[in-house]
């Protein structure tokens, strides 16, 4: 089946990187991909674009069926493929509760942590204020002490919705890894950097690793948070 | 069942809307509700704060189990009464797809609507810029007309992801009724006017309807969108 599937997709994009990760984890190994450059604006090429009006990556092809939005890739995968690998949402209610609850608030965390990261990269310069950046920062401090709670409540060895792998952690890693990339203080966040220790050596996670993130770090522009 | 539920809400909250609609299409009419005011800061109340250290609207609670992110919320009630009321998300495989392409899809939608429409509200008065504000409207333009043509090809008298009222309209609903309200031009964006004036007859939308939004407009800011 996985030889059905096309993949279009980008180094160190969050919303790619969660794909692979479920592709993996739902042992759909042997998919077809091919990796596009942002910088060269490969993901406007008429080859994406006639597949994704909004010319994004990923953009993810199954048989005649095209689904392009991350979240949305991922609970078809899910669905489709309920029974092979890893169930990814519980049947129990409780818990597919609190898979749902986490995989729609990663959205928050997501659009904090590129206010404040990215700043520069969405903002022109005559419209930047430090004033802004400041309160970005703040507010991305806010959410990720916030993430830190929900793992400490958890107990040791948890992810991210529970003591199971789901797709609450295969949404959220892929945007969270950006923070301990970006020098996340061990002391401040505990619990979220034994999360992190923990979830880069799966094996779903390693094998999808973002290919230029293979020097460690992308600088130290969060130790202070 | 649905006296087991508890939803706290807002008026005129697209995220609150969807669950109210989802809810009535799922016939889980009698849930108990409290309509909060969000110029009073009731959202940050300790009786929010306990079901959701976010101090968001909605906040829900279905017997023991809390769920606050509203299309979670709605995914949530559609798998736990599959069999009752409207199906939101069927099981043919591509409609399906397409179904949770548009749900996720509206993220962005809501994204450039907020931007625009409420540029004052988020953005203090020192950092604001024409340049940006003139961007932000741009964008929402741009994304407007996306969806125009989804609903141009999905032809007379169509849904947004289909023939069939699905839960791509209980979450991008909400979010679009805004442009009517606010002036869009019914001669540039014709389908999605007719969707507008189709929709809003729907029972469930009609009677989970913004009481405040009994006047018919909240102004022209868009209508030259």
């Amino acid at each position: 089946m996985a030889k059905d599937m096309m993949l279009y997709w980008g180094s160190g994009s969050p919303p790619c990187w969660r794909v692979m990760i479920a592709l993996e984890e739902k042992n759909l190994q042997g998919y077809n991909h091919k990796l596009l450059s942002f910088d060269k604006k490969e993901h406007k090429s008429e080859e994406v674009m006639k597949l994704n009006p909004r010319g994004q990556l990923p953009t993810f092809k199954h048989g005649d069926v095209v689904v392009n939005e991350s979240i949305a890739v991922c609970m078809y995968l899910e669905n489709q493929f309920k029974s092979q690998g890893t169930q990814l949402i519980p049947d129990d209610v409780k818990e597919q509760a609190l898979v749902l609850q986490r995989v729609f608030e990663t959205n928050t965390l997501q659009q904090k942590m590129y206010e404040s990261l990215f700043y520069n990269y969405f903002i022109p310069e005559p419209e930047r204020h430090e004033s802004a950046q400041n309160r970005h920062k703040e507010n991305l401090k806010t959410e990720i002490t916030l993430w830190e709670s929900y793992l400490q409540q958890m107990g040791k060895g948890s992810f991210v919705a529970g003591r199971s792998f789901s797709m609450a952690d295969v949404i959220f890693f892929p945007v969270f890894a950006f923070l301990p990339r970006f020098g996340l203080s061990k002391e401040r966040y505990p619990h979220l950097m034994e999360y992190y220790e923990m979830v880069k050596e799966r094996p779903s996670v390693k094998s999808s690793w973002p290919p230029h993130w293979v020097e460690p770090t992308g600088g130290d522009a969060l130790s202070d948070l």
